[in-house]
């Protein structure tokens, strides 16, 4: 009766991420459109709805506010475009609507597009910026995204035993997936003793802990799992997707029930996304995962929250090689949002685009042999909101 | 096979619409859900999923660009709380994604909310300024709202024929109507010398031309068509709903093919829907009908892009009392944003709430005897967008 099983993925596209000074937000969604289209084989006038994910478009202009800078560059008129923005998981929100549209019959093929002007913004529109302009007077005041991961990591560091080092074998493995993958922000390996003696941005946290501000976009070609086989060979199903809402925006840190070790909202969503996908045993059930690295801490509460390591268990996955790949559960094969930068809007849609392309064995240098299931993952809000999707071949 | 006549609404709930000082934009959207459940019967627990819409959150603060502050004071945890971003035609916009998704099986029992904080921001927060520091730096100066509509007004006259007199029929309408409405923001009714003696805003829209800058909150409830009739026996069902894109948000008035007389996202969104909706000729199927009203010459317009007039020819359905209560069509029972105000991500859900009331009969003072099919329509970006909503006794 539900959603899961009766959506595919015909066709995925993501431009290259950088700092895109050449290009305006609306050319990298009409880029990463034109690439989904050509992907799917599917004609720009077959496109019958469309979502877009856009975070926070106001730190760069009007446009991206609503889908209507969508269908101006690509001619979709007059096809409804909605834009929905949800924090850091924008991306996947973006895929899920979509997914529930195609599913209410009501629609055959539709598009989902998410984009993000990070690094080309006036210093005015930076986040922080925006934090200081706009946020709350007391409590915003420090609070940049930096700061309150690192309480996280802070946390962790004193539950669990570890240290910098765990964080460093997750920096280490994204930078040597991003120089696989030739549409990452950064292609370039690190090593330990770069990653040491990095600057710190929020103690412990130092550069290479924290993604870059980068400029992408991406899309993906949406339509109903029996149509799919008449339209391509191509193709992959979405067994389940979901998001969670867990706090509100001011105070996921304020929560005195919190541990700082672990997200719920990503527990929540991966149980929604599981329950949707059948899947009960995600550590055996999902080959290959994106998971929302903004920080490098981040990765490591991720496994845990996605079941795929215990409590307390998660940085062994990372010093233990079991999540870089030719490893027993290869994450951010793509090099994530470490390497990949974290366009706000479109990095869920380029989480699904690599796992779609790791599904269909297309997957270059980053390919997982014989992926079969495969899990996007994102985290915003920051951590109030979750959002996961499960992937697998037809 | 598609969305029409699948969904139920089972309960609806709006504020107080005013200068709601008094009130957050949290406030609001707490104050319109729990009017909403408690006309539906339904528990907070119960509800599966929630849309929002709301327009620019950012003139206000951070409250209000994700689903967060939705689920925070209602205590909503975990369920997706998405907030779709549609210019003015936010509400509709979130009320239409909240119906794929129950059409799409996937929830039972979802929530649409809109709200927005128009009148209580910091005056750097106003439209105006807002487009003053962030638009095009040639393109939007001086391209308020008013002066926008009053080209449309200018236009419409010229090829019409007509002149103030059209649009004061529609101002001591809607005035009149909002005197029958214990919600609405303005309670008064007007006379055609005040009208006609209003200062100029953009000429020749006059101050009582104009919808006021007003706070305001609008909820309404969810479920499956076949599963309404066991939860309430006072339900309507959504028979079509639909939204469009026909330009891109800088251009609608640089298309050298525009008329200037007529709106295409109206056009194609009614089409739309009316197809959904298996309507062949809206000027009869169609009991009442809430439309947007922002200026009084976009209600004369929206009569013909509606299929309610031929072109030419709505200005005479205001000048000759149909779209008055007691007339064939009555439009804007509730006063329209002409005395309800305009707080955009809840004017589309507000719209609904009335012509849902009307439909059971409970509309009060405002009620069109035996009105079995009813419409509400959004106009926004200006003139860039559209939804149109269809709804009809079970």
């Amino acid at each position: 009766m539900g959603l899961g099983g009766k959506v595919a993925i015909i066709g995925t596209g993501i431009i290259k991420y950088g700092e895109n000074f050449h290009q305006s937000l609306t050319d990298m969604v009409y880029e990463a459109v034109t690439l989904a289209l050509a992907d799917a084989k599917v004609e720009r006038t077959q496109l019958q709805a469309a979502w877009l994910g856009c975070y926070e478009p106001m730190l760069y202009g009007f446009e991206g506010n609503s889908g209507t800078f969508v269908s101006d560059p690509l001619n979709l008129f007059p096809i409804p475009v909605t834009r929905v923005a949800a924090y850091c998981a924008s991306g996947i929100e973006a895929v899920r609507n979509a997914a529930l549209a195609v599913a209410s019959g009501e629609y055959d093929i539709v598009l989902a597009v998410g984009a993000e002007k990070m690094r080309e913004v006036p210093s005015r529109g930076s986040l922080v910026a925006q934090a200081v302009n706009r946020g709350h007077p007391v409590i915003a005041k420090g609070r940049t995204a930096p700061s309150m991961f690192a309480l996280v990591a802070t946390r962790y560091f004193k539950e669990y035993g570890v240290n910098e080092e765990a964080l460093c074998a997750v920096a280490l493995k994204n930078h040597y997936h991003g120089s696989l993958n030739p549409k990452a922000h950064f292609q370039k390996e690190i090593t330990a003793e770069m990653h040491a003696r990095a600057p710190k941005v929020a103690e412990p946290l130092g550069l290479f802990d924290c993604c870059p501000t980068t400029d992408g976009a991406a899309a993906a070609i949406l339509t109903r799992a029996d149509l799919a086989p008449k339209l391509t060979d191509r193709y992959t199903i979405i067994r389940g997707i979901a998001y969670a809402v867990t706090a509100g925006y001011w105070n996921t840190q304020f929560d005195p029930s919190w541990n700082f070790t672990s997200f719920r909202s990503t527990q929540e969503a991966a149980k929604a996304a599981y329950r949707m996908a059948g899947v009960t045993d995600p550590a055996k059930a999902i080959d290959v995962a994106e998971c929302h690295d903004c920080f490098t801490i981040t990765e490591i509460v991720n496994y845990e929250d996605l079941g795929f390591a215990k409590p307390g268990e998660g940085w062994k996955y990372a010093t233990g090689g079991v999540t870089k790949l030719g490893g027993d559960l290869p994450v951010n094969t793509s090099g994530g949002l470490k390497s990949c930068g974290h366009p706000i809007g479109s990095s869920g849609i380029r989480m699904i685009d690599n796992i779609h392309d790791q599904l269909l064995g297309r997957a270059g240098k980053m390919q997982v042999k014989g992926a079969t299931m495969g899990l996007a993952h994102n985290l915003g809000g920051p951590g109030a909101v979750a959002a996961v999707a499960v992937l697998s071949q037809p």
